[in-house]
């Protein structure tokens, strides 16, 4: 008889307008049987870590049916998911077996039966890397910065690379792997540590009452690539700063997703005078990267040249508040829920 | 001993700030020696046909010091300049001569001694085709179409293309290249002659109360490529309905040049959402399909194929009016100025 244990869950209660809050969401709980149902290919799954990332509160909002993103709108009543580092506890799957460390996409639970195309990759290196790294660094967001730096970004050596939300997961490693590649690079954040990622200079946004001016400041010869985690007010301001074939690989727009009425970007224009090219890209396309990607970081981590920060929270309970920490900025470096110890 | 003769000139009276005016520029007479300096390896030209294009009124602008064009900027108190269609009547160039009609960037006065890099064409090509289309389909408008379409909008067949500024010298040519490749194509323009060109439907946008409406009707699964000439409130009803991996070659925004305060663009949001590529391109930096494009755009041209509407105004007097005439929607057609015949 398969054993059947609790399963706590992280539901959302009601769609979400706005600013998400932690009573948008409550701890339920439930159970599960500890086995993949028989004739399933599904496997099972107990979570370890749990990533909180800015677009999950797009998966928050009430569905239009004109959703283009990979399924996984949240629905109100059940468990929210994401990106997660996990155990495999039972499967269905060729592919894996009991004991496997995996990352991939998850419910925000202690255990979850999912597809097991929902895996990403198996967990091959542990050796002096803490599983939770599969959550950024390692994982999804590693991917997003190497992946839009070089593949959407076409970063050269010696260019003048400006990031936001620098201090966050994708952030923090965009700008590294800039200064990898030899380029100038600044970072803007909603707060003063600036230099914590060996980034050439760094500002804190609110404390700049004239974005242009701050970066005229910073790259009085102009910006080669900006990398777009925010949006808005940031956005209008480097459109005035960027330089002829300017690129924007555009991976997020954080400071516009809580808004009901976004933003005015004026400066588009500049798009046409500029020849910029901009252009949104999404990490599932760009998963084939991954073991080149693992190379490449394994070894700079490795070697210390790299610097990673997690801010992590512990245990189901305070995922609510982790993840909407994320809109006010309350996490510095990488946000991670640990759910159980391995 | 050379012969000198009257040369009439537009010239800029002064930079102008919003909305040209006929005024903005005044006629003035001067007179010119009908041969190149001794030593100099420049190009004299009779200009026969003068293109009015709507990048001209960026280059009336203040220069701000950080121009990034190709050194066109007029000068208060100077002839303007643009694309035009030429005689040769001397040259210091071993690469043209007397009677070469040629086309590229020129004054516009009646005579021009032009360095022979601004030429960018000799034409050969004159059975059945009226030497003023090398201002327009056969010249810099007829390539910014193609560039645009095929290179930055990498479009494919069948795809559903949206253009704006439909009517306009680019625009009519976007929804006929589209359409000789099997698209869906829609246009948008400020007037109701909307099936002028054979485009699948046409609307004028002044008489649309919600634009985003009136793309939801004609394009119910969403753009693939939005060939953008306009900017503003099209730009932001279009983001809202592009498709997944949309294209938006950014050729000009016609709508903005003239406001001392662009408007805001809130939609960009979608960019990352739907992983749009937004990219500007300038005319130049695709002359090298030239001859490709030649080919192309010629066979369909003796066919039939095309249709190509100009709106001709006669003598350098008639210039500002047909110039400033653009902006306010006043042709139908690509604008051309005959300044004398061959």
């Amino acid at each position: 008889m398969a054993e059947v244990v609790r399963n706590k869950r992280v539901v959302l209660r009601n769609y979400v307008t706005g600013f998400p809050k932690e009573s948008d969401m409550e701890i339920v709980e439930g159970t599960i049987t500890l086995k993949v149902p028989e004739g399933s290919k599904e496997v099972l799954l107990k979570n370890l870590y749990l990533s909180c990332d800015p677009f999950m509160r797009n998966l928050m909002n009430k569905p239009q049916g004109t959703e283009t993103s990979s399924g996984l709108n949240y629905t109100s009543g059940s468990a929210i998911g994401g990106f997660g580092v996990s155990k495999v506890i039972d499967s269905g799957s060729p592919d894996y077996k009991y004991g496997d460390l995996v990352w991939g996409l998850t419910k925000w639970e202690e255990y979850s039966l999912v597809p097991s195309s929902q895996i990403i990759s198996k967990i091959q290196h542990t050796d002096g890397v803490p599983l939770s790294y599969y959550t950024g660094i390692l994982g999804m967001p590693g991917v997003t910065a190497y992946a839009g730096l070089f593949e959407v970004g076409s970063l050269q050596k010696g260019e003048r690379v400006f990031v936001s939300a620098a201090s966050g997961a994708v952030g923090q490693l965009v700008g590294q792997f800039a200064k990898l590649t030899d380029c100038y690079v600044v970072g803007s954040a909603g707060s003063k540590d600036k230099n914590k990622f060996g980034f050439d200079e760094g500002f804190n946004y609110k404390e700049e009452p004239d974005l242009n001016a701050a970066l005229k400041r910073y790259f009085p010869e102009g910006i080669d690539v900006y990398f777009e985690n925010v949006g808005g007010k940031t956005l209008d301001a480097v459109l005035l700063n960027m330089r002829v074939q300017g690129r924007i690989p555009a991976c997020g727009m954080i400071s516009q997703y809580n808004l009901t009425q976004p933003e005015g970007v004026t400066n588009l224009a500049n798009i046409v005078y500029k020849k910029i090219r901009m252009q949104g890209f999404h990490f599932f396309d760009y998963v084939n990267l991954y073991p080149k990607f693992l190379e490449f970081v394994l070894s700079h981590l490795k070697e210390g040249k790299i610097v990673y920060v997690e801010d992590i929270a512990e245990g189901l309970e305070n995922g609510p508040a982790a993840l909407v920490g994320l809109f006010s900025g309350r996490n510095f470096g990488k946000q991670v829920l640990l759910v159980a110890p391995e």
